[in-house]
């Protein structure tokens, strides 16, 4: 326990896409006349995705991201129907449309569509659906991008209600994608290394993030991208919290890392800028009250909430 | 801090595959200028990998991995060729042959050929060699089941030193490819959860396993899975250490989780047994002392460490 001062910033948001409600019963997958009974349950409900937009009906309140498995082929054609999981018992899925016939849709009053990221930080639905649509997103972006066998180039079969798809040709079987990504706070005493992306918002700053590579530790992933984008050697890394990121088909593994260097080197292929920053000034950004009107990403993302924890936290969070 | 007993084993092993001592350089991957002094330098040297099997040069005492680039093609043809980064300033590659043309090398004297986790197991090379090799072998699996592009089935085609494969069709990138895979010991007070799959040797148990899937939290698939295997539900989950896990290109990331029920329900399609074990059972398996015979994983694999942190600190684990 250091003697630095604690933030009270009060009670932890919720990170986003967490948590999930669903049981995916990952058994039944293979089973026809199982998937067959949930396709014509009465409460079977799915969530209509093409590329980043999601298709909500509008409701004052909150929308309605659920389309019966009758509802969804009216919005387009269905590409793939994957099977998430139940929801009490409700069986859920996806529906991948075209992002491209989901343009015309935007003119109806009775449909909202827009993107995931936008439906989290908005909350435009009940929180229950984030992560079944983290899920949906996440399957859906894997077919989208997957149609042909990567190793014969053949066009592959969707099987196991979506979770595989099979090789007629070579016989290959092929699982979804899911890409590991390390997101970190490098830190020193009272302060640590935020970037900017050139794509944020002008406001915002954030940790340093990147894919883990084949080969390596996330520990090892951590140290070797702060050094790639900032120059910064780091020691100890600690492990703090986990997110799925459906953009496409990310996981961020949120760290904390003990920096051993002080000199920033910017890889402007990477980043627009990055500075340190006092605890003092980051409580100031988590509580939109900096004198500049600079931000952290929202609570749904995890950044936030690796950030948070060095500002209430201090250096302990490196253990 | 509990009260339970306090197993002292002495000074901890090493984990596999871990603390590369390769700086990955991965901007200079795109510089051919660089890459082509590198694979000219006189201190170039590469791993020869074909599927799962290694070739090394016999030698007294540790084997040497290391073939320069004129050597490789002397083994049999080089598919890819990747840059693995650079070893106190000498070039490192991987070299990717066909099992089949290793094959008959294994008649010649002066080679060894064998798998990677008996190179591991059996210390058959330096220890310094063990992290580039797995990441040569993930690198190259990931080229060797992805020569054509998945989004429109055309052959793909090398770039970044091996880091990328792009199509000339449909223009889309793709980047190799890691698994994240959760490992995790289940525990409730003095005993824990080991299961054994039927691919074991008959006297090993092991931590459960599976891989993350599409739209969860590293949390949530450790949760999944201790249900789906062994139907135990799990509380709280900590993050303990990561692996990279090249077979073929898996990292392995292992947790302690809290159990919160008791009766296990094995499920006989992923395990051949499950059972709870006694931290003193565990402490005499990793200590090659068990009245039976039973035995953990080998240090090299992060299993061993996952049940023998558990075997020293307890629940402590668990925070």
């Amino acid at each position: 326990m250091n003697v630095s001062s604690r933030h009270d910033l009060g009670p932890p948001p919720q990170l986003g896409y967490i948590e999930s409600r669903l049981d995916r019963v990952a058994e039944l997958r293979g089973d026809a006349a199982a998937l067959k009974e949930f396709a014509a349950h009465a409460r079977a409900g799915g969530y209509a995705i093409g590329g980043e937009l999601v298709v909500l009906k509008s409701a004052a309140g909150v929308c309605d991201p659920l389309f019966s498995p009758a509802e969804a082929p009216a919005l387009g054609r269905v590409h793939e129907s994957v099977f998430l999981g139940l929801s009490d018992g409700a069986p859920r899925f996806g529906f991948r449309l075209d992002p491209q016939s989901i343009e015309p849709l935007k003119a109806r009053n009775d449909l909202t569509i827009t993107d995931l990221r936008s439906i989290a930080v908005q909350g435009l639905v009940a929180a229950e659906h984030l992560p079944p649509l983290a899920e949906a997103k996440a399957l859906l972006s894997w077919h989208a991008r997957h149609s042909h066998c990567p190793n014969c180039g053949a066009k592959t079969e969707v099987v196991q209600a979506g979770w595989r798809r099979d090789c007629p040709a070579c016989k290959a079987e092929h699982f979804p994608r899911t890409d590991p990504v390390v997101i970190m706070l490098a830190i020193a005493g009272e302060r640590c290394v935020l970037g900017r992306s050139p794509r944020f918002a002008p406001t915002m700053w954030s940790c340093l993030a990147g894919f883990v590579e084949p080969g390596e530790s996330i520990e090892e992933a951590v140290r070797r991208e702060v050094r790639e984008e900032v120059g910064i050697a780091c020691g100890r890394v600690n492990y703090f919290a986990s997110q799925p990121w459906p953009f496409p088909s990310s996981i961020m593994i949120g760290c904390h890392a003990e920096a051993l260097s002080d000199a920033i080197v910017v890889d402007r292929d990477e980043l627009e800028d990055a500075r340190w920053f006092e605890r003092d000034e980051l409580a100031a950004m988590l509580e939109r009250r900096h004198p500049q009107g600079l931000t952290t990403p929202p609570p749904v993302a995890i950044a936030h909430h690796i950030i948070r924890s060095f500002v209430e936290d201090g250096c302990d969070v490196i253990r």
